[in-house]
């Protein structure tokens, strides 16, 4: 067991890759640790922020034909998009997954999904046994309840996986304000999906720019 | 001080007018009683159903010029629509929107805004001494501290104020699923803003367009 | 607006009568003010509870054959009864269900449901205005938000309504412990969905019926 | 039992009377309620607001010599100002403190004071059976325990109390930003105490003082 | 419905008779609304506070041979004192108990038990509906959750009962630290019982009685 | 201190061994971290997955003729099985439950019950140090308050314990929904005992048998 | 970094030595993480715990004659003994404390104190750092914040400290119910400052001591 | 992974630098996680406390031209002090302030500022990485939600990183109250921004000012 620490354990557009689990109705409609809309949001907002990144995206479902389809907000990110669609509970031991996860040639593993206790932590714990460095979005996951959720992250700290929420793997994702092509793209995303911070951005562009009044207002 | 019950109590969309207050970033910088995302989402929810049932809305906002304008998920919804500004604190005290509001012939006001124990309360209790039946949407609304908050929802209730939350008002406003012509729009703006309800009406949807599979599946 | 108060307006299981509203998968769905589980055991502990003490009891939902049947176990208790399926989301606008109230005599209406802000709002405040005496028994409810469940609960404060927990209905219904026969009834409903009192009569009955130890155990 | 609402009902600082009431470290070390730092800071700002409007203000204590003197953070805000100390524990029963009350001709009584449940509630069911219209700022009191701040707001509301937190005292008394005499005075306290909205004030004018970008920023 | 309010409306001891309602093992077995601990510790205070200002006190349970007998921290108390058993769950319609009330004389009825959704709600309701002025000690109650405890207290409310907690009745009952005869009767009480207050006050005490010291400490 | 992750990690029906310890009314009537009916609930629910995918499971008792009898929610699901009663606060220093444990020949020990930080925790830590794979099962436990429940789950992580819940080790014995003879027994389970996720799949399946319908519904 | 399991890790009452640190005034006047109440009636049962189990108890403060004497609830449990007074905040450096524990030839060290952040949490570090086994009490422990507490825990458990809650304690070091010489003293303590255990006991008590009724009862 | 534990684990001045990082207002603007004036409250404190103890403070921002100047609680206790401005925001990968830092000879680097899971997560993984021993001040720091908050802390410490609060950390530099030359200065940061503290210890100055009583009082 070792930390987790150092410049090279922050996360790089140029070596991530995000797998979004079974965000679907059967597993939303027993989901009680958090907001609903708000991981639809937050899904929403990562998948967008790995889009402005250019960070690959696997989608993934298990039996969709009868748990439902992969939320519109996150399949709207990718159109035309495939997504696999498993048997397996875990969708690390399904090759389809995995494969196509191996072929991006990346290694730093971002995972978020519903729910957190089953279908995140699965994968993320057979993922880092095999050597990769795993990162768990946890504000875009939710479990059957806060007991649920908590518990699973701790299950996950203990085998090694990194723990972080939305905003920030975006934010680690642009570490340089002066990076223009993508803070233009992020600061869009943040506008949709990022709360206060994107009516607070409106704002400061609004003020700058108006011209500096005569008298104080 | 009398009861408010009765089916003529209930919300109409042809009695109904909508007021939308402050919701601008100065407010929203210092929101701490709700998620600002969800008060974001709540109240473009709100609006899109005002609009899906042809209810009018007033916007206006308190030096926008400084303070900042409206959210654009709200102006999005009433493209091109006028916006009130004022300077006076209390919405109701300015005649550029009281009159509005009267020229809509309508009795049923329904206030949204921020704060909710300032920019919220002052026009509710105004109105309502001047009979007015005042609703208020809690969960459109929010404050500089929970507390702040729940006290001027205890405070606006003993002014004789109604409480609901937005998608109660959507529903009070649908009252009937039979009524096919607005069903539709507020499933939309439910699948858009209404988190759980939204998806799962989706995938009911789904299912319900899947053939009966004829071995059990 | 007057005080509820005096013996006359504690519940009376002989003039009781329960409408239990849209216990149904797409209303759980999206619940997020209470532990779903809790809400089914609470709903169905109240079911049983009116069947102990011959509460006729009306079973109802808005269009099952989208939004799904009413929950098993709460038909469970009563095999064979029809249920009335509604289009109209205020179910005291439907004269089916409203008809079959009237016709039980009773005059202390009881009501639970979900959500508590739509499905049980507009009846209990419809009828409120109707002169019936209204008892809401939160904890078979529930409600898309904590905010709109709590919201919805002052709604109907402030129309009249009066407020209970199913264990407190429950046991006014029996108000005295000598009337043995509905008192073992309560005991068995109680030992499967009373949680910590279930479990606590059980030790008491094994206790009371070990012979006294001849040396301190 | 009356609705309070109507123009006449928000405060007017030229009506307005402030009573501090047992703001001392022998209170302070059992409140449970609230963080005892916000206590401090928002009686403070409350102090400072009424000094900024004109809104005179009586200090009292209760056995000062043995349960402390009150909070410097606001005796500094009315220098050599004289505090009445009692050994009431009811402040409206000693007319040493009343009698500066009434002397002041004016009738929105405004109250806050440590322990919400003892020190505050007393005084205020008192003054409300004896005319006067009592305004109690609730995030300037604290109590024993959560329970018994909240159970004591509930208690003062069934004896006719308006209920208030400090920020929308201040916002009612100002009512207009076009009056400004006031609204710098009180733009200074909410720099001081008010949390988010002071920041957000300092940025503000910092934007709007900034030159318009030549080339977007 | 009328505001409870003024003077008069305040406890005093010679008009206070205080009834403690089946504090017994089997309703605190199923306890969840608040610390059991907390509210033992609370009734004892509550309990010997009455002792202290002589205000007559009435113990009941409901069979106690199987429910458990009431706690030994409140029996204590009051040494040698009858207890009345019922099988009445409804206190108030028990004349054993009501008898004794009315031969005291006193009108301002003091309320606290297990649970406060049955064994306290019915009778402060019914007592209520008869012309008592009931006041309910809230933090020596409890229910079978937060909800159905909450619940209960806004029912009672509606049914005009007054809501306090156990360190505010004793306060409003000493109302004057100038009473030295009980003063110092409540001050071991909360030295005991009163958590924070009782270590302050011993500090308070050893402080006044240290010398002033020569050079600053 | 090393991580625990690794696809072997993962728990296997066919090497997992259950042990539910002292489920009884004692601590049940002190449980204060949790729910009362949901403790008994998730240990049901979790009891009938162990027999639905064959993982032996042992009963344990301290004291029951005094401290009281397993809960039968429990019991039913394995009629007729010998239940260890012990004198031993720590199982595992009870060679009559060791014994039986390693007669299963499974190093996957899976551990319940009441309280966390006494009865599970002792277990849990010296089993750990004899080398067993230790998973405790959080949601299925309990503890007198929320601090101590928490804690006990700190030490026990610190011990080496794997965290886990109920829903979480149900699923994760399946791994795969298409091994269909336990996928039947486990929908069973859900349905009963998994709140939201057993409705949601009778809606489905409702959903799912329902012929397409002719025109939109 | 290792795990800490195993059953010599468990806590022993002749390898047990106590340190209580500073439950004095000055720090409960702003302990805001729990109630204090409890603090004081865990540390009492903690201390009582010790005595019942022959632990020696270390007592000491800071700056008594200033920050007050240590609570009499501990100190009423070890008549007569001395009290270690310090200047040093850290009491690990200060030899008089120190030279005491290592006296005792205990190393099971088991420490509470206020506040959990300073006073308890850098003694605990140093001894750690010294080859000590570390426990300490969480819940006879506070600190000024929630957040200041849960911290520090944190903090601890990094440096490898142990983390229990009283009742834990006391019950590991009984080990057996058997042992019968210190289960009557526990049981005792528990009477007195374990909640609902006390009163479960008693009821158990009563009912086991009850003549089996002839006819149900 | 090693503990981190012993004497020389603790903060010394003479070993510390605090570095203060985007105490900005578009930071502030969307902070959920904490009340904001708690999180300017305990910075001011924790930078007058390093004032006061002589160790070095670098302040820094990210691009304050737009995001708003440093709040100038902050910048008032550093009069005329450079503020380093970067667009990186990742602080530990400018070398304007790493060098500042480094200049110091100091290596128990302690970190505060906005948000804790961007602004100060990464400077704190990234140096820690490099060899620093890391401090971060959890009550200074803040995050757009309160999951954000938490899991960057379970992150950090996952990094190795040290978590305090910042009166502990004022605490821990103090160490021995005999150090009157900074105790002195300490005593009056907390009067000024350590809530129940600064209070008590008034009063407790105030009372050993006050002659002992001839007669109790």
């Amino acid at each position: 067991m070792t930390f987790r620490n150092g410049l090279a354990s922050l996360l790089r557009p140029e070596d991530s890759v995000l797998v979004l689990i079974d965000h679907q109705p059967y597993q939303l409609a027993n989901l009680n640790s958090h907001e609903p809309q708000m991981v639809i949001n937050n899904t929403a907002g990562l998948a967008k922020a790995a889009r402005a990144f250019g960070v690959p995206t696997i989608l993934t479902t298990v039996i969709a034909e009868r748990g439902g389809l992969l939320f519109p907000q996150i399949t709207d990110v990718f159109p035309g998009q495939e997504i696999i669609d498993r048997t397996l509970i875990n969708t690390w031991e399904d090759p389809k997954v995995v494969d196509v996860v191996k072929a991006t040639g990346r290694k730093q593993l971002i995972i978020a999904g519903l729910w957190t206790e089953v279908c995140v932590a699965m994968p993320a714990i057979q993922a880092l046994g095999e050597g990769w460095d795993v990162t768990v979005v946890t504000d875009a996951c939710g479990g059957v309840s806060v007991e649920s959720h908590e518990v699973a992250i701790k299950r996950m700290i203990a085998a090694g996986a990194n723990m972080m929420t939305w905003i920030a793997v975006a934010a680690e994702w642009q570490r340089d304000w002066a990076r223009l092509d993508t803070a233009g793209k992020l600061t869009e995303v943040f506008a949709q999906h990022g709360g206060g911070s994107g009516i607070a951005y409106l704002w400061e562009q609004q003020l700058l720019n108006t011209p500096v009044p005569t008298a104080a207002g």
